[in-house]
């Protein structure tokens, strides 16, 4: 009775299911990461979008379809997207293909469950623990909490929610009306999550107050104590000052420890949003960049960007120690959560989050690491420093290149639908459409650097 | 040059790298496939947190881990998770090991991209819109928009957030001092994201106006008329009703009709938390207990739930068509949105929601549906409905089974520890704890129920 549904396979018969499963498995190794990663291959097979829906019959029907179609469009899917390992995709903050860190998603997948109880998830939850606890040495801190999080913008939100619970903890029950009106304090060059969650968390984008950065895009300390001044002023509250540790467009970190003395002043929470650079501070060489960011209150971090741990890996790094983040976040569901366990309650992490249900985003990161030792991934971020270096000084050995910003969306255009390679573009202050180049993929070499300059000399050598 | 870096490779050798990989995949499909789906098996191999702390080795090291040991460690990670495909594993809202929708979740790690812009993602940007629109059509809507959230608790946020700035758009700049005090409604059986969502918005949980339930835990929405004259007698503006399809703990089934009813007479927004009980839209014999959900401004479905999805498919669905959920929550940053691309730009889903970077969760439901069917899945609605049925005549033959109640943790410690099989309980009103039993899983068939009341007899023989 048992063997006749092992699995939930087609036609009962749990041969086909592995077979599916092993034949699935070779396209992936095949389309996706063979081909998907070599430079002779297209970064993305592009179609207009109504044509793309015509290949890839996109409809789901009454009945089911067999396994000879099903491999097909395996392939389809594989073969229409975007290869975000390639070697010419720029065009992200993430970018590359670990294959531990894709081994521990294979598993993660295999085993689907939820990191909110010790119980139905007992390596997760003590994994979590051990991977954050490294994080949090890394930032300087010998203890303190944390959570994964689906994403960096949502990181950022449980700081600011953290933060005015910390100050009004009211709050949670009596909401926002309760509270005097709040000020947050952030630079021009932060990321939109910062006033998208405003926004969402209730407080209005109008609580955020928009710090002055230097022309390399830094926060300015000095107009930091300006904008507290004129807020008080105004009648708000100041309760939070969000720094950024590699700014979106600019790659740029903000002076923490001159921020860190005006939060310190002030009595207000600093958050380091570090989402990006946050990585650095595995690099000897370049940690001096976040030189202050021990003194923050929280820090979010993604290492799906800079480390190419997979899409989602985006911890929030507390250095509280007062169970902050269950007091903020927790409901005690007694379904979840019943305190008559047989087992030590506080395991269960559920009621840290805002989710119920939530993925697990550890075991990548922690097998990558386990693999690559912490001497392994230093090397890939000194890496990414020398060739921006690298870049930087081609750039300058060339002409044309500082002329051709105006030509930015067309030369996207052109390189997209070659599929030769993919780099994001936009406009910023005073300048006009400009390439953000973007140096993550941990296989990159110089001469992926000196493909792109020509790659972009040839596509607009007619503008 | 370009073939010495074609992968990330540990030595910088690609054939090691596939190697790996189908290492992996051979351990997954050993371990968590093979036998974490059998019955013959356990369910966990439960230790106690600091003796599996030891067993794991969680401590991340400076050097790097050679191949067999990483293997070692993938197949330890495995050994001590719990197998949530197991036949005997009834804890969680979710079970069951689906082979294509698990096919789909490998694609989707291999190819880790963001459905943000259709210019990184072309296919699954397309392909979560035709999945939403089924789901759509499901509810009974021809016209419409929704998104992928990361789990239905954050599906249950974006309706209030929608509600709220539907009615108060000054909401998003001005924050909620601007505002009236707001009251939402929903019963006593509603998942505790309505609360933690309250909080977390800056509604406060006072916001959150607790309708009472009959004894099947059903919404009496003669109570609903009767919180919302009270909520308006105190100075509060009414704005929501989350109704329930599918509660937590007692799978209650709301009146949908008769709270819409109330909703149109009041002009209130009508929320349907159908995460658990949504898929049952699927079964022409069932969906009868989901009348009146066509009139919903929102609807929460967790296909990852009772279609055994994977961890996360979460919709939301929404029946506006005016572009409320980009207005809602967008911000147009300019390096991601630029509006000079060269495809429509109506197809970058990116500010419809308040994250940035977001996970592809639509490709392992929609591969799932292409090989099943429609057909296919109502067929294990039914299914589930039947076992459900079974269980029940079963237990109205057995003598003890109302009395063993207060026994519950003893007998989850018992089988845990066995790791025989695993079911949640927890006390409900009156009631001490009881086991919650969930027939979710696809392959479960007459004999598993009966192994389940046989190995409860067997555990509390002694009590």
């Amino acid at each position: 009775m048992a063997d006749s549904k092992l699995l939930p396979s087609p036609g009962g018969d749990p041969v086909a299911v592995e077979t599916l499963l092993q034949d699935v498995f070779g396209i992936v190794v095949d389309e996706a990461i063979r081909k998907g990663t070599s430079a002779s291959e297209k970064v993305c097979d592009w179609k207009e979008p109504e044509e793309l829906k015509q290949l890839l019959d996109l409809e789901l029907q009454s009945q089911g379809e067999s396994q000879e179609q099903i491999l097909e469009r395996c392939r389809a899917v594989i073969r229409y997207s975007v290869k975000t390992g390639h070697p010419r995709f720029f065009n992200q903050l993430f970018s590359g293909l670990d294959p531990h860190s894709l081994a521990g998603r294979i598993i993660t997948e295999s085993l689907n469950t939820s990191p909110y109880t010790y119980e139905i998830a007992p390596v997760f939850v003590l994994m979590e623990e051990e991977v954050l606890k490294k994080l949090r040495a890394l930032v300087g801190w010998s203890s303190g909490d944390g959570v994964f999080c689906p994403g960096g913008s949502i990181s950022n939100m449980y700081a600011i929610n953290l933060a005015r619970y910390q100050r009004y903890p009211d709050c949670k029950q009596r909401g926002l009306r309760a509270l005097p009106p709040l000020a947050l304090f952030t630079s021009k060059e932060c990321h939109y999550s910062i006033n998208k969650g405003a926004a969402f968390l209730g407080l209005g984008t109008d609580s955020v107050r928009v710090v002055k950065a230097d022309e390399r895009g830094k926060m300015i300390p000095e107009d930091l104590e300006r904008q507290i001044s004129l807020a008080e002023a105004e009648g708000a509250v100041p309760f939070l000052v969000s720094a950024t540790s590699g700014t979106t467009v600019l790659g740029a970190f903000d002076p923490l420890d001159a921020i860190a003395d005006v939060c310190q002043r002030h009595g207000l929470w600093l958050h380091v949003d570090a989402a990006w650079g946050g990585s650095v501070l595995l690099s000897q060489t370049h940690r001096h960049l976040l030189d202050g960011i021990q003194r923050a209150d929280s820090v979010a971090w993604n290492p799906h960007k800079l480390l190419a741990a997979g899409l989602q890996c985006s911890a929030l790094l507390l250095q509280d120690t007062s169970n902050l983040l269950k007091r903020c976040h927790g409901f005690q569901a007694s379904y979840l959560f019943p305190q008559d366990k047989f087992y030590d309650v506080a395991l269960d992490t559920g009621d840290k989050v805002v989710q119920c249900g939530r993925r697990v985003d550890c075991l990548k990161l922690w097998l990558m690491w386990k693999a690559q030792g912490g001497q392994g991934l230093e090397q890939r971020i000194d890496q990414a420093f020398a060739l921006a270096r690298y870049l930087v000084e081609e750039i300058k050995k060339r002409e044309g290149f500082e002329l051709v910003m105006e030509v930015a969306p067309v030369l996207k255009e052109r390189m997209v639908k070659e599929g030769s390679m993919m780099i994001g573009y936009q406009p910023h202050g005073s300048h006009g459409n400009f390439f953000r180049m973007v140096v993550a993929n941990p296989t990159l070499t110089c001469a992926d650097i000196d493909f792109l300059l020509n790659e972009l000399e040839r596509l607009g050598q007619d503008l």
